[in-house]
């Protein structure tokens, strides 16, 4: 990675998650998104509802990364208090937002739009709308902040309208080298390629197909020609131990 | 919840969450076991693979709560540096502990136990061990901090040993009752019943199914009682919207 390399904070919101009820779909999602367009993710949160806590850590992490991600807590009921959390973050005043208001309007029609409703126009003055095509009450961006829904459907149409507006890093690279051969034999001679191409991030993955033991070394970087080698390097070490390896671009 | 509440964070180590190749489903896990005994998991954080990052969120995270729960980062290869860190976050020299060493010798015999190998035994000085029964390398409890594994199965496995060491808390009783009725309809009538039961948490889950929009509304607190006057008046609200409720036990 370089300095150039833009990050990325994902702050998840919800006691559904924290409870196990819900499993999080959305840090994955986001991740390789981010992923594709050069950003990297650095670190994410799981939190509760709780304004205070909302606040202290998009205050937090704001500061510390180039954009922060929030899924979760913008929907009409008592418990939807990410954006009072956010515009606290931000020292401003929560506003009724004129156009959220109105695509609110349009979509339920001026009977069902009762106040609990209304809220979902509530945000931090001086933020700008994320569509919501699937079910119109927006998300919203403020400052490095993108507030986005917790329902994944919804969370991922939000990030599809605003994916243009962040600032693409490098392309990250990767390779994905495979076989049957336990990390522990492989990991000597991994941990040697490692010191030869510090430039290049090597993680390995055991898994495990029936009672046979395997590793996935995934290659990352910048520079597509050295993890080339590093894959090269990495397939030898495997075929040393016996193993057949398997590469393949990208991270799956 | 109340102060007798015990209190969890969990840290999840590694760059292949982060970089979405990996779908996390250990958060998922442990908060489910965690409420089961009692105790409230309170946050959890995806953090990447490098000693400084992981040795400080333990740290501050030790601190913040009655148990820590890490998963992640203890096999034999060079990125497997999460007892590094935890030794780090309390200023604790690394060792190679004879126990976890007799456990590995065991395992792999003596001609397959590498110098990579044997560092799944080091940890941090007067850690105690968690029984690994899939592949023999331990886990480690060190103060209130746990180490596990981040293949689902061991942490699974690891967890079970442990959780027997862990004070639980106050049992808390949760109650879920559903509805094909707009959440943003069901908002007004939830807010009052909120404010009326202040000691009961009440979370306004939306669901679709085909084309409808249904509510889940999962009801937990300390006394069953009070649970059940609430789900019954959520039930009510329900049938005033012209929705069929439908309740049960459980967060499911």
């Amino acid at each position: 990675m370089t300095d150039s390399t833009p990050k990325a904070a994902v702050v998840i919101i919800g006691n559904e998650i924290l409870s196990g009820r819900t499993q999080d779909v959305n840090l994955a999602f986001l991740a390789k998104e981010l992923g594709k367009l050069g950003i990297r993710l650095a670190e994410a949160r799981v939190i509760r509802d709780e304004v205070s806590v909302i606040a202290e850590n998009v205050r937090l992490l704001r500061d510390l990364y180039d954009y922060v991600f929030t899924t979760g807590g913008i929907g009409p009921t008592h418990d939807d208090i990410t954006a009072e959390g956010v515009a606290l973050a931000f020292d401003l005043p929560l506003m009724r937002n004129p156009l959220a208001l109105e695509r609110l309007r349009a979509h339920y029609g001026a009977g069902e739009l009762n106040d609990m409703r209304k809220r979902m126009a509530d945000m931090p003055e001086g933020a700008l709308l994320i569509d919501n095509p699937i079910s119109s009450a927006p998300g919203f961006e403020i400052g490095n902040v993108f507030v986005l829904a917790g329902v994944p459907k919804i969370a991922q149409a939000m990030f599809d309208q605003l994916k243009h507006r962040l600032a693409k890093g490098p392309p990250l690279a990767a390779m994905t080298v495979r076989a049957f051969v336990p990390e522990g034999l492989l990991a000597q001679g991994l941990k040697e390629i490692q010191e030869t191409f510090a430039d290049v991030g090597i993680g390995s993955y055991p898994f495990m197909s029936g009672q046979k033991l395997g590793a996935s070394i995934v290659i990352r970087g910048l520079d597509k020609a050295r993890i080339e080698s590093v894959a090269q390097r990495v397939a030898e070490l495997m075929r040393t131990l016996g193993g057949e390896p398997y590469a393949e671009t990208g991270e799956t």
